[in-house]
């Protein structure tokens, strides 16, 4: 809780209702409330000016009604909720202090109190830009290299095929892929990301789903002896044609299912049989598990960041005002590279 | 090759056509033609005369005209092939010699030409029925073996679910988790195999799949908690409920689809979005993967069997004229148990 001291304007994102399908502008409204500044004393809170907030797939699903053993869904009248960056501007918890850059959790406003900030994240590297821990050294990061690193077990030379490739986390498993010695191959929504995929992130090859009429075909094309490794954040029909084509002991590290998030009835996926005849592992999992690698996960990536041997593409859109369409936008593929919005400058 | 010496007569069940669904009894036809029960000088064969046959669903697919990794189509005109027990007639192979009992792919005939012997697994426990090595010793029984252990990586205390439960393999893998001590339920398809299941076998509980209207109700009521292994004998329509009741981080070993395997297409599994979100791993495998840990599983299970520990059932039909009856049968779902043919005695 905050009371006392500044009292400012705080322009909050709200969740008018739940809503059904892929979340639509008019599912939003911007509002002005006001905070106090000051934490009340005696409280563990932080309050944070958010600098940057990241569009996520996962915050289409909190819009609606259900349930889920990581989340819980956000209250109509209240704003929405995602990652973000912020700075410290008052805190009753001891690790934390006024001035503080931190990542985690915060509202979709200019300020938030944080109840919980044990969850936060402090960001202790600033030569890299502040953006970066919504997307490359934050959860779609984190996300990137547990499901690449530690559930697909990726061996040297083995073919990986990445969908939602030019994503806030598909970019990055490409990289990460390619870095390792495998031959990769990405599909995405558009030419444009395909040429991206391509010629900036060092992809193999790449095909815009949208323009193949028979996606088995594509992947054959593309992987003439099969896959590896398909890193799934699309599941649906894409999954069902990559089964056709995995090879022995293959595995896929189910990490989205955007394809799928918004339809009443999920596609049947039929091609399940080959997990059997191709001894295939396909695993489902979510970042949290592995948050509490979080350091390991920065020694090996800021390096690369450094060195310049990664690239990472964002969609950075400005102000508050615009973060529902850059939400909705997310769900029909419209931004190229990891969708930002840029809240405040420092 | 075979030459020379005694020449007997060997009844065989010979393919006569490719099949396209289940198999029927017309897709075979019980012949007699003449065999020598010496092998050729320089040759590495071995003559067998079989003594049990073993009923596998996987022999079904084989009458079928397809690609698999692991299997070739058996040819018409031929007979049928599958794993059994014969005891050595004559042998080239400096490993083998008369008298000796062994078990592995033999023809569906009274005596066989093994051309490549070092694949047969020799039998040096006569203490137990040698029916057993058609099952609990033999192929189902590393299947069960490898896919409880080494696939669902089980712990004590874990919901598990077996389908096809009172089957070859599902009945030792639902008694394997009992001796873990794990909450074990079954499905299969009759009144009769359910008692078995509850009242021979040692289940927790079992259901009949066919008198349920719906899978997921009747999941939930014997697993109000969730399921932490599923042992999949079947896929379909049955994988589909389960997707819906496990548990975080639960593990799907995919030993078989039974009910998918004579469906021109394949049904579609809608539920997989729970792979994500709950963590599942879900892994195919095959028993081949495993044969080299043969003598380890033995020390492990002819022990259980000496000591009581673990009951097998088998339904052993008597006569190689019988045995295409038999096969159907097992799609059918009309065996108890291990589903064997007795071809002759010693």
């Amino acid at each position: 809780m905050a009371s006392g001291g500044e009292v400012m304007k705080n322009k909050q994102v709200i969740l008018k209702h739940f809503i059904d399908g892929a979340p639509k502008e008019s599912d939003m409204v911007v509002k002005t409330s006001s905070i106090s500044l000051k934490v009340e004393p005696g409280s563990n809170a932080v309050v944070g000016k958010n600098l940057y907030l990241s569009c996520d797939p996962y915050i289409g699903s909190r819009m609606k009604k259900f349930e889920h053993p990581d989340f819980s869904s956000f209250k109509p009248g209240s704003p929405l909720e995602g990652f973000g960056v912020a700075k410290v501007v008052d805190s009753g918890n001891p690790g934390f202090k006024k001035g503080d850059l931190v990542w985690g959790t915060v509202g979709w406003e200019e300020y938030s109190v944080i109840e919980n900030p044990e969850k936060l994240f402090k960001i202790h590297h600033t030569d890299v830009p502040l953006s970066y821990y919504t997307g490359i050294l934050g959860m779609p990061g984190i996300t990137a290299w547990a499901g690449f690193y530690e559930v697909a077990a990726p061996k040297k030379g083995e073919y990986v095929f990445v969908s939602a490739a030019a994503g806030a986390v598909g970019q990055l498993v490409g990289q990460f892929a390619k870095l390792m010695g495998c031959y990769v191959v990405g599909s995405a929504g558009s030419k444009e990301k395909v040429e991206i995929l391509k010629n900036k992130l060092g992809f193999d090859d790449a095909f815009n789903y949208k323009e193949e009429n028979d996606l088995d075909a594509a992947l054959k094309r593309c992987f003439p002896e099969g896959i590896d490794i398909y890193f799934d954040n699309v599941g649906g029909k894409m999954l069902d044609a990559v089964l056709l084509n995995m090879r022995l002991k293959g595995r896929i590290a189910v990490c989205g299912m955007i394809s799928q998030y918004n339809l009443s009835q999920h596609e049947g996926v039929h091609n399940l049989m080959n997990t059997l005849i191709k001894r295939i592992r396909m695993e489902g999992f979510v970042v949290f598990d592995y948050f509490p690698q979080y350091s390991k996960f920065l020694e090996v990536v800021l390096p690369l960041i450094r060195e310049g041997k990664i690239v990472y593409l964002e969609d950075i859109t400005e102000g508050l005002e615009n973060a529902p369409a850059a939400l909705v936008g997310l769900f029909s593929g419209r931004n190229i590279g990891k969708q930002v919005v840029l809240v405040a400058r420092e």
